[in-house]
């Protein structure tokens, strides 16, 4: 069983959600899991819930990083931070992977610095998974770790896109799209432009520009962009969804003038919810860094650790990271 | 009346939602309506319809311009096409507006050789109401007319920005964010941190960089961004409301055994989906071209067409762009 080393002080209300979602992944024999954090904490979490006998083992770390710290100096000043820890575990191979819920920034300088990068790759880029109105899952990368790109970036961000697809949804050929302004070549900026004849030259199946609409329609498996263009259209996303569901929470009560329609509707609007909600695929993995390390949103809940875990370990057994490397050096043989 | 030119060959069904749209805006008394296409067809059209007595004339063109035509070249070779008769009118002062919803690219060329730029602009932008969950509108440009900008065009997009908004919606002074990956001012890419320092000396509401998700939270009313974020951003929000509605309708349909509650609960969705229509808006002006020209989506509907033509007679009406050249004209006191 694969052991995956989990910081227990990121989330918005850690422990808690660590804690139980450990517990829970534990349970449904996911990994062995190490909960990094104070000592004493979470021992007591541990022992309130029902955790008995499951492998579950607490590593101790004095210091907690915050979402309001400063990512490198964090990383600098305090060398016993959970997030350190954890990344330390899986550099000593203690650990087969980590997640944190923490300081973004700070989960991706600790695991670039500690972890190192993969032979090839330049910049490590976090992958985020969205739900498509086929019922598939489509790739974004990179949604921030890298802004100001330069075009062999994107043909990094292709081959690493292409292998986690490949593993995590078990598909042999997924279609690699480049994120532009519109289908036709010439369409796009500096950037897109100058990439685009280098991503034809791999040997993987991508079908050239899409648009921000193919992200949600099944079109595509992978897309590739600059960081900040990623970034810009999660947070985009994340504010729409949140915008829709109050809106419609608004209409549905003040039109369902008998509450029993509410209700009715209310366990369809639940299912819906589920389908666009990002903790079902657990977090997201930043690529390209030697060692497995799953990137959650602060305000992750107990289900989405548990299947970061879950994700973790699959990334983990998949060897994805050997396969990068071996596709990046095949991919540097067709002229990138 | 203010008299706006209608390019009539322009949406996907043309020329019925230009036709259509025309006559209802000439009878709610928003405009005198100069309609611009082939005259045998667009007379049939309007004797088919109750247009006797409504301020509503035939301008002739002979050609027309398709979504796959490429915009320059459909430019120069096709002189007598409907997008550029129509902004002839304007440029020959025979209209105080344009609107179309035929090929964006083709409608920007036009209008920016045709019409000319402001004084002070360098880049012509378009810009694109959204509706807030609390039910404001904000703007965001440029979403589309330009690529790869200089921190300059950010400061040209937010004195447009302040002036529309300023005259559409009647806010004094309306919140102008640049769209960055983060609030703090080290976050952003090369291009909004070298706009930052000029946005912040500008005479106007700038709150500094705001996120994704704060396009619908109501945070601020006006964003700037380079001309391709803004183009995936609205082409994301646009795929994840069809996303969305098709997986609701799916959901509520396959919950409610009973057919009751769907149909109780479809009044709700139907007003949701009003609200967060863009045609509502009316399509979105190119802002710092010489005249009004306001470009609407080609799947725009009789609703859309006719929406459009009331913000183009308001635009008119509200001198916007006298009132950019000024407060541009302003800026550059303030070290811009």
């Amino acid at each position: 069983m694969r052991r995956i080393a989990v910081d227990a002080m990121g989330t918005d209300s850690a422990p808690e959600p660590e804690v139980a979602g450990a517990i829970e992944a534990a349970r449904a024999g996911y990994a062995e899991v190490l909960l990094v954090g104070p000592q004493d904490r979470l021992s007591r979490e541990l022992s309130q819930r029902k955790a008995l006998g499951l492998p579950i083992r607490i590593v101790h770390a004095s210091e907690t990083i915050t979402m309001g710290d400063k990512a490198t100096k964090a990383f600098r000043q305090r060398r016993d931070s959970s997030i350190r820890v954890t990344a330390r575990l899986v550099n000593e191979g203690k650990a087969d992977g980590m997640i944190s819920a923490g300081n973004t920034g700070a989960v991706m300088t600790t695991a670039k610095i500690v972890l190192g990068g993969l032979e090839g790759v330049d910049r490590p880029a976090i992958a985020q998974v969205f739900p498509t109105s086929k019922g598939t899952a489509a790739v974004l990368l990179d949604v921030g770790a890298n802004v100001d790109c330069k075009p062999h970036h994107l043909v990094e961000f292709a081959v690493m896109g292409h292998t986690y697809y490949h593993v995590i949804f078990g598909m042999e050929r997924p279609r690699i799209g480049l994120l532009s302004i519109g289908q036709e070549d010439q369409k796009g900026n500096e950037l897109t432009r100058g990439a685009l004849p280098l991503l034809r030259q791999l040997p993987l199946n991508f079908i050239g520009n899409v648009e921000g609409r193919d992200l949600y329609n099944g079109r595509v498996e992978v897309i590739v962009c600059d960081g900040f263009i990623g970034n810009v259209a999660l947070k985009i996303s994340e504010g729409l969804i949140e915008a829709i569901s109050s809106l419609l929470k608004e209409a549905l009560s003040s039109t369902l003038s008998s509450k029993v329609g509410y209700v009715l509707a209310r366990k369809a609007f639940q299912n819906f919810k589920k389908r666009v909600d990002y903790s079902e695929y657990g977090g997201a993995p930043l690529l390209g860094v030697k060692g497995v390390c799953i990137i959650c949103h602060g305000g992750s809940n107990t289900n989405a650790i548990k299947n970061a875990i879950r994700v973790a370990a699959e990334f983990s057994n998949g060897k994805v990271n050997e396969k990068i490397e071996r596709e990046l050096a095949a991919a540097s043989r067709f002229g990138y």
